[in-house]
């Protein structure tokens, strides 16, 4: 399939209204989490930014909605998503150049240009369709390492020197993503992301930074709701959180 | 210097005088930390722990203190803090075997043994008299790389298949840990300990085990302190934590 059908698609509205995306009421939905990875960019007007594996373009457009005037590209490997994503861009009037490929095979022309911001939200493999392999040592066999370390080594190799790359991904796979940096980025730090005080983390954001040679930085959880537990239906976001999902705005990191 | 005398020493109660430890005036003096790392061994009566680098023996003595009937063991290479162990298990009446020696070059006798559970509190490499390297490439170019992933590896060898490793280390310290336990031991979790909620932690208690295979897990940071700030001075640590230091409970994981 290169191409979904008006019918299979439904109009999402985030960022209260600032940004709508056309999603396949199968397949991949976007949740908040491209919309916290987007929020954790330190993006200025006028630079250039490259996010890998865009699909609908949920992440990049959010970050154009608060950042005016990036230049903008987006690599996607399925051709109905990366569809999807010139088809969202163009409806909320953003310039997104969306090149459709593989990580390991990117074009020649991408391959020569460099970004002051890479950003990725890989594929989670959670328990279903994607794999299931919840121990790591057969996921490890199965050879889903490969494929983040490629994420990586993709963003290492298309950032400008001191460029940052962001990357949101499951708690579980951190040591993965350290490893895959050594060498590669530095100054790495870590956001977790927690649903209430005192929970485990679900998620991290990782920042690192090409060139980058401060300590790891271990941050205090981005604690996501209020209250110990839930305790009423609809929304519970901490105000900070609502302000990033609702307003767009910028996630402060520490 | 090979044995301390009885000026340079002080005697000092841990655990709410469950434990006394004697220790030099000047040089390393143990805070909470070794605290904390032996409330965190789930051992049980009959199994045999090593320490490796025990110093004057504040972990391994702590872990007795709670934990009855173990085979204790700890290596330790300077010779005075050595000795110091032997007496401080000695004033304690606990049989604890203290071998003199480097990591990377244990006796024979040691290197035939193995252990159900292994703990290490390495130099931390603070600022000031250990090393003035904060930015990790150059602490890395200084060699104290290899080191951590000596201790790791040690600890790896001397382990019986399912036994645990626990490391307390400074946070930054995270890659190298994660990195040097590849291959070696697995099912790591990260228990970061924050003086106080909101705050970034300082320290992290890695624990490994060997032949483990399940995925990676970070905790929500074990708080030390109640209150957003220090607003008095004197005592005030959590109940659980006061549970920890003043009574020698187990510190409970997540």
């Amino acid at each position: 399939m290169t191409r979904f059908t008006e019918q299979e698609l439904s109009c999402d509205a985030f960022l209260g209204g600032k940004l709508h995306l056309f999603q396949p009421l199968k397949g991949y939905r976007a949740g908040v989490d491209p919309v916290f990875l987007a929020a954790s960019v330190p993006a200025r007007p006028g630079q250039a930014v490259l996010e890998l594996g865009c699909g609908a373009g949920a992440a990049i457009l959010s970050l154009a909605a608060r950042v005016p005037d990036l230049g903008l590209c987006g690599v996607e490997i399925q051709p109905a998503y990366a569809d999807l994503a010139r088809r969202n861009a163009a409806y909320n009037h953003r310039a997104l150049e969306v090149v459709e490929g593989d990580l390991s095979t990117l074009p020649a022309n991408l391959r020569e240009r460099q970004f002051d911001h890479v950003l990725a939200n890989p594929p989670y493999f959670r328990d279903g369709a994607h794999s299931p392999a919840r121990d790591a040592g057969r996921r490890r066999a199965l050879g889903e390492e490969t494929p983040l370390t490629l994420w990586i080594d993709t963003a290492a190799r298309r950032l400008i020197s001191r460029g940052y790359l962001h990357m949101i991904q499951r708690v579980e796979r951190l040591p993965d993503m350290v490893s895959a940096c050594g060498g590669r980025l530095g100054s790495l730090e870590v956001l977790p992301l927690a649903a209430r005080t005192g929970r485990p983390p679900d998620l991290i954001i990782l920042r690192a930074r090409k060139g980058g040679r401060a300590d790891f930085r271990l941050h205090a959880p981005l604690i996501l709701h209020a209250g110990d537990r839930h305790e009423r239906d609809g929304e519970s976001y901490r105000p900070e959180i609502q302000d990033v999902l609702r307003n767009g705005a910028a996630l402060r990191w520490p």
